[in-house]
């Protein structure tokens, strides 16, 4: 018998669609799954099993009343608790927030919901997406981060509690804890899913994406959400694509992040691209520099209710974070802003003559311990950038934990990061 | 004595700081105000008088217990009614809302809070900042509209039911009510306030504002909320400015704003000003053409929640505008906003030269009845640029209700916007 929880998104779609499964069965067997590992990975902020399967029966009687089924018809879906989904507890990963459970769904939620989604559960995100991690473990090693801050949607997918995850990204969000668990993540063009009702941070960064164990299920997801034309990522492309390889800083790589570059650029050459090794003018990279200024400055303002009110239960390390940063001038963030600016005119001239570029997706595995959920070294650039990423996984590190390589593209290039981040998943077999 | 709802901001904070009245006066003073003619204006969307007093008088005790006074304290707010503020009731102009109250703030009111101010209450909107007026009448002529979507905070300032109001514009919504209202509107540079706690629609546009009756008042909030220097706009200018007279559509015009623009060029002429009549170069102007693409795609996709629960109780002017723009493929909002960048990026050089660009605030008088809040055919190319717009006072149209002109700025340069908005409404007499 199938293992329901082991399909890919678009493959469950399809027999959900047809009625050769239900979405109640769909989503028993997800619950099922849940209910043998949730208490040692603790993906879920908030799960209620009575809703998921009302949910899901809900969405059986539309089909079997006639309605057209939607793109995500029946399928379960995580989600981040920084983005609100009527009648759920959202707890933005604060003890500020416990216990609010917001009236209306998320813009993000109400569309999946409209395209046939099952909302699963809430997903365990770090503090308003920020450092102080939550308790989630890495499915892989649970001695090990999942990576943050959509710590749950990653480890849940990861552990087949759900086949498709919404997750947020400021600097490194999505792509590392999706190369952490081993599954893939995709950011796409910065504002292509719109924030209203998410507990956002920076206006100017946050961005809404997915993670799932596919390219395709990713492009499957977002799709929906924008009714953009995403392509089919796993269509066989006519041709290679020509790579620009940016090792990024290899102060910051793992010796194990150094050789997984050197043989994704050794695969990828053997498959027919173009590999081309180089760096980004300066003018791009300033963006990097420029990155923890506008995420901290934005989000001491996006939190000023609670910096006024519940300072105490902030935590120490975010606070850290955001009091310096409320002290700058306000002219250090028009400086980072303009920045920016700059760096996103740039980019595409920048890299123009490439399809794609690949990079490491993390510095390295996952860290050891629950207590600090990595690096973004490798994301924060294409997240100031606003540019479409996706990560694959690229096979396992010296102590057994996945590897990510992460496939970047211009601003509403989101089809070519997508498929050739699929190819290139397939060059490295 | 002295009338304190007559008095600007800048010289109440003054002396509520210096102790020569007591916040719990200058709240009383207003209040009494409104007690007598918010029965025919209604700018309230809802107020609270005792908490309004509470929040004075918690003002007075702070600074009797020492604490140095921030830079609005005492002095009365009104928020427009898509901002929320903790414990007061946010209906966002919509049914679908009623009897919705926020736990917390948006970062907005949470500064301003912090900086001394005292919400007084929230402010009309209509529909969720869009087309269905809400009850407001104009108090210079309560025949006619006061202009929207910040209705309620244009009619409040100009009635003296508050010194200092919150709008918000993605259109319009600032700088129209304010020329009908013949009070001062300010929108700064676009992202220079926080939208946490925002009933967001737009999140390419929308931009949080000030209605004030003087320039230096709006400098003062905004200033307060971003610690920008944003200069002392009253200080005389060393030089008059060099502006770049843009009369706008002239089809659209009504005959008292043409009239307005032969004026407000020869009152700026005769006071030393340098006045260029001049097009935008269509790299610019296409931006506004792009306009109700973005805002109207963008709208629809933040109301996915109320279109999906709520669609009867959402007006049908409203529905008109979303479900079409909701079908429109997702590439044309992808050129729209591409259409956007290209004109942000044209726009300073297209006036290089120029200190700033002199239009009219709106197309003419306040229509007649409160069915219609007007056009913001004047405004919406600069909120489309992100661009600083301050509109002042420019005297009556011939049915004796307020026009106003509109001084713009390049994106950054909000000190010059407003200083040469206060020589313009000087120059002016």
């Amino acid at each position: 018998m199938t293992d329901l929880t082991a399909l890919p998104a678009t493959q469950l779609a399809r027999r959900l669609r047809a009625g050769e499964v239900s979405a109640a069965e769909v989503m028993a067997a997800h619950l099922d799954r849940i209910r043998g590992r949730e208490p040692a990975l603790r993906a879920f902020a908030s799960l209620d099993e009575e809703a998921a399967m009302a949910g899901a029966r809900a969405a059986d009687r539309r089909l079997a009343s006639g309605a057209a089924p939607g793109a995500l018809h029946g399928l379960p879906l995580g989600v981040k608790d920084v983005l609100d989904a009527a009648g759920l507890p959202s707890g933005y990963g604060s003890p500020i927030w416990e216990g609010f459970v917001p009236r209306a769904d998320s813009a993000a939620v109400a569309v999946a919901r409209g395209a046939g989604a099952v909302v699963i559960g809430k997903t365990v995100t770090t503090e308003f997406a920020t450092r102080r991690p939550g308790p989630t473990a890495n499915p892989v090693n649970p001695a090990h981060t999942p990576g943050g801050s959509s710590s749950g949607s990653a480890a849940g997918v990861a552990a087949g509690f759900f086949p498709l995850a919404f997750g947020t990204q400021t600097a490194g969000s999505i792509l590392r804890p999706a190369a952490f668990c081993g599954v893939v993540g995709y950011m796409p063009t910065h504002g292509a899913i719109h924030r209203a009702g998410m507990k956002v941070m920076s206006e100017t960064l946050d961005t809404i994406g997915a993670l799932a164990r596919t390219v395709a299920d990713c492009a499957l997801l977002v799709g929906a959400m924008t009714r953009a034309d995403l392509g089919d990522p796993e269509a066989r492309p006519e041709r290679a694509p020509r790579l620009l390889l940016v090792p990024g800083d290899a102060a910051q790589a793992a010796p194990e992040t150094l050789a997984l570059m050197e043989r994704a650029a050794e695969a990828a050459a053997r498959a027919g691209a173009t590999v081309t090794r180089g760096e980004l003018p300066a003018a791009v990279t300033a963006a990097a520099a420029a990155h923890p200024v506008v995420m901290n400055m934005e989000s001491a303002q996006a939190l000023a209710w609670e910096l006024a009110h519940h300072r105490e239960a902030i935590s120490e390390v975010l606070r850290e974070k955001l009091e310096p940063a409320a002290a700058l001038p306000a002219a250090a963030l028009a400086e980072a802003r303009e920045a920016f600016a700059r760096a996103r005119a740039a980019f595409p001239a920048a890299i123009a003559g490439f399809d794609a570029v690949l990079t490491s997706a993390a510095p390295g595995e996952a860290p050891e311990g629950l207590g600090w959920t990595g690096d973004p070294a490798f994301n924060l650039l294409w997240t100031a950038l606003g540019a479409p990423a996706v990560s694959v996984p690229a096979g396992l590190g010296p102590r057994g934990l996945p590897l990510g390589v992460q496939v970047v593209a211009a601003p509403g290039r989101d089809r070519e990061a997508l498929r050739w981040a699929e190819w290139m998943r397939q060059a490295l077999g």
